[in-house]
């Protein structure tokens, strides 16, 4: 039988440095476009980087993370998604719980799979490339992938520069289509929430109708998906550790 | 911005052997798991096959599934699902209309694939299993494929024959899990749509956690998923079609 | 022991737009190049798309031609050819008849694979890349892929602007040679049956010899070999269907 | 245009310790599948390895190969067959002529690659199996690869004991249908020459339709093919050396 | 230029379970095998797992490892040494730095990769053969993994147990050669840094020659080639983070 | 137990234009950089080409190189390097001997894989460019090839026109970077031996840290830890053959 009434959600932000404002704007997204019966709310940590853009961030975000992860699970939530399109420490994430951890950048490539043979991760800054392709390797999915590429403003600046951002995107994304064959875009930053709809109203203007995949509304619906269906990640994949030492009982 | 209210998701159904009580149980299934602001319906072929288990059978299929298609954009569906776990003329589908067409199969793979490192997908007949590895290299995911697997049950008779059903689809999967080193299964056949609880509940009393994924519910999730975020597939990969001769104007 | 005395080799034609003289052509190229003991004749669909263009094309044609190659093995013919390069439900044909059924994409695609290490696909129009892209990976060679280029006319122009086709396709193969790498060059069309030689002998004169595989006699080629050699697809990989409801004692 | 009247193909074989008998063999089995107006001849290496069974054995057959292989074109044969199943310095020959230079191996993969999804490869000594999966891997066929089986006799002796090749090579063929999941079977020694016809027959005779692909017949086939169509390996790919410095002007 | 003179390298332990004498064992083996003027010294975690048997122990190292491996690179050393077989952490590392930062696991299945053709790793536990296998995807060799296979002991006893480690891990390999096709061996773990001696000398004796790919002693001679040849791994793969906020200035 | 006191490796040079300075040139680099305790010489071959530029000059070399690597290990030496960036004969070489055979080409391939994702080979001659891409493929790292590319000039002259091959170097080197996106550079002729230390230099003044990874020098260094470990290629891998015809006692 599935899960009656409410699916609670809960977003796990690891970053400190998103603005009050910032968070707001995402809870206003996720709100348009959550199923009825979902509640979803947010969880910031406390300690740990102002933004992730590089594999040590995600290292120095990992032990909050994983301490909101296992909060949530005690709470009752029915699925956890890791709020960044880097997918911080998943698979430690899943280990330590039976509840889904998903993963905004795991769920918008599958989806970009599925509506297209070929797609672009945008991504923030150039220095983040490797990682974006390493990630896409890790989820089998590297025959798909086009290419990655960056707009060059950091996370942080994405939504103070609004305008920039979405020209800068949009040159990136003409690009991806016409020199690497990219037939759908993954957007590669969940600061970039508010883009998809922008660029893909822009393509439809133009008659050009190429899926823009937006990673916060992915990691939403997959999450809503797998805590109806009462799906979780194999324990045969992700096991629960033997021993879980230095995992607080409650985050700082 | 979102699609306000409801959603409306067509499931075409392939074949003409469907009798009208396991009709409502797929009806009462996905009824059960739907989003509240979902509605769903079946429009059933009336000339093909009685079942599918070859590709001629969905080649026979093909004329009145696309005609069903393209009605289903014509009446203002949001999302059509082709109620086949073979997803069967699922590329010239998506040619013929631009919103979502759902592979039961493809949505299945894929958040299979997300969920474990390797996964096996149970078919109906081991005459299927060239079939199923093949729609699973064309998504991109062999990697991830474990073994397929036969339970040696022709599709119809899946649903009256349940406990045998049971029986021998258990036994495939500790086999799977065993032999294969399968992490999640993919159940491969829509008849097979009450055995996905089934399984899990067992596996569950038993103390191992493995996914088993439906194609119908996956697909119907995966529909919901498409439509709210307003999402379809790349027109670039699926061009529509400069000509559309003997597409008839209405179904037979 | 082999097949004595004379091979009977039947092409059907999957589409209804070919002019008497268009076909005259291609009976006048196989012509040329068939061994001595050879027949070679066409059957030509008569409900089913002008020509091939889209995957519905293929979808829409399907019904007759599987009806012409069941004929084709009652009638006793050695081995049938699906005479176009996109191999129009080669899958199914191969499930209905005992006989060789060869596409002449993939028989192109393979030959291309045995005399360099990456080819480029030549094909008409450049809503046809994704689906001759995805034809390579089903073959299992998308390794050896080096791209796949348009050169923008309609398949029934070819052989009206045949000037033009020569143009058109003499850049795009320089263009393949110098841009992406090909070291072969398989002509996506056989309404390119003449261009070949044309081709071949220009890269000749110029001092590169660079294959230029045709599709249309690369299938009969095959198409004798197997015939000769008493060699058809597997009923493991093509097993015959259990039933075939619809398909016709006569076709159209 | 096509090569007018006749066409003269060598096989080079690279061993020195065939009996005139096993020449006569395979000239007979070679006779009865030619093409009308096809003339194959045979050339044999005075100085060389007995038989090969190692990479070691390739390499002291090199020299007088490559001579015969230039000797070959120099003489007008319009292609040469490398008459081994491991292909024997196929890549250097191509280097060296602009006539086709067929690989046995090469050629019955790639038509094993057509007729199934996966094959297995039956090889003679066990200690040749990592060469034979090797060989596939450079022919890009891996992913098709079922596995390589060895039926444990020496290449000399496959032809004096006829009966006990037959019996392993059954019960190897059997093995990898059932446990490997072969669709379609390739003989890996030209010492099996004999053997397709038998083990196809005994298939068929037992209702199961699976490909024995014959390497010395498939290089046949494909050198009157390439011969015919006027094709031949690319020189982007295998192009002619600046220098050839120790190739003698006449072979021992 | 070469480095003149000694060559440091510091082994970073990542787990704070490892006895005196098992250290002292380490550093006895690592003694045995270094180049003359190689000085190489252990750095022990004060804080973190005992030891490391999931992703989640991996994580919990993180910080200190990190911490260490900054502090290596302060105190001149010129290469560092992850020593645990699952190279924890190895991302963030190399970004951080820029002397080379070698993991066990990365370095011996490089070596296994030159040394054969399919390899298969030895784990410790059963749980942890999906991060072996991720491990061996992100590093590219995937399609020359022939299994991974578990002794079923946890890592802090293979020393204490060391009769019963040896007659598991031996039982192991037989069955990776016999049943899964391995033609060399890599040890999944530092515990087993005496084991690979044995192994190899019974194989020896057996007349069997297979490697067994040591980590620990790999690990150690890439450290002084790559410190030696000054080489160390890519800063446009691994650049150096904008920020590093939370790295502390003294590890604790 | 290691092997104690100097490990002794030879060289074998498998072309015979080598000039005397050229070869002082190449005793004095590894002079450099070899370990303490570490004895290397040279052989060169008598007969054979002057360079290898093709596969045919590999082939030419063949039978005094596997002469060479017997007569190396009847000397007692501990490993042997074929000293050519395009390993020729490797696996022959490894069937005849016991003791490790490194291949240049492969032992770079492997360190710029654990240095970087994508790696570039630079090569002299553009006809060399299929032979890289194949020798990369053999290796199983097709995966992580970002390009080859030539900067067209023979080996014979990389060393007297030092400057130009510099200037050569570095433009495509730049390109690799820039267009290809390459994130380390595998020098691919063992001419280039003094290159790699002045492209190192001229990136690391402009602040570009991209590993130069130079053939010859690694191949100096693998030998090393293979025979400090006691390591060598698998004899599954490569079985000793079961004769050895025509091998000479002596070499030539």
């Amino acid at each position: 039988m599935s899960i009656e009434g409410t699916i609670r959600i809960r977003a796990i932000v690891p970053i400190t440095g998103l603005s009050e404002e910032a968070l707001e704007n995402r809870k206003a997204a996720l709100d348009r476009y959550r199923a009825l019966g979902t509640e979803i709310d947010f969880a910031v940590i406390r300690v740990g980087p102002s933004s992730i853009e590089s594999v040590y961030d995600e290292e120095y975000a990992s032990h909050e993370v994983l301490c909101e992860v296992v909060r949530a699970e005690k709470e009752g939530f029915h699925a956890v998604i890791l709020w960044c399109a880097g997918d911080p420490v998943i698979e430690a994430a899943r280990e330590l719980v039976t509840i889904p951890v998903v993963g905004p950048g795991e769920a918008s490539f599958h989806i970009a799979a599925m509506l297209s043979d070929r797609f672009t991760v945008l991504t923030t800054l150039a220095s983040l490339i490797p990682m974006a392709r390493r990630q896409v390797h890790a989820a089998g999915l590297s025959e798909k992938l086009a290419s990655v590429r960056a707009i060059e403003l950091p996370v942080l600046e994405l939504e103070i520069a609004e305008e920039e951002t979405f020209e800068k995107a949009l040159c990136e994304v003409e690009k991806a289509i016409k020199e690497d064959g990219a037939e759908a875009i993954v957007l590669g930053c969940l600061g970039m929430i508010n883009l998809s709809e922008k660029l893909a109203d822009h393509f439809r203007d133009k008659g050009v109708s190429v899926p823009i995949v937006n990673p916060g509304l992915s990691s939403l619906k997959m999450a809503e998906t797998l805590a109806r269906l009462r799906l979780s990640h194999s324990k045969i994949t992700y096991p629960t550790p033997r021993k879980t030492e230095g995992l607080p009982k409650v985050c700082s």
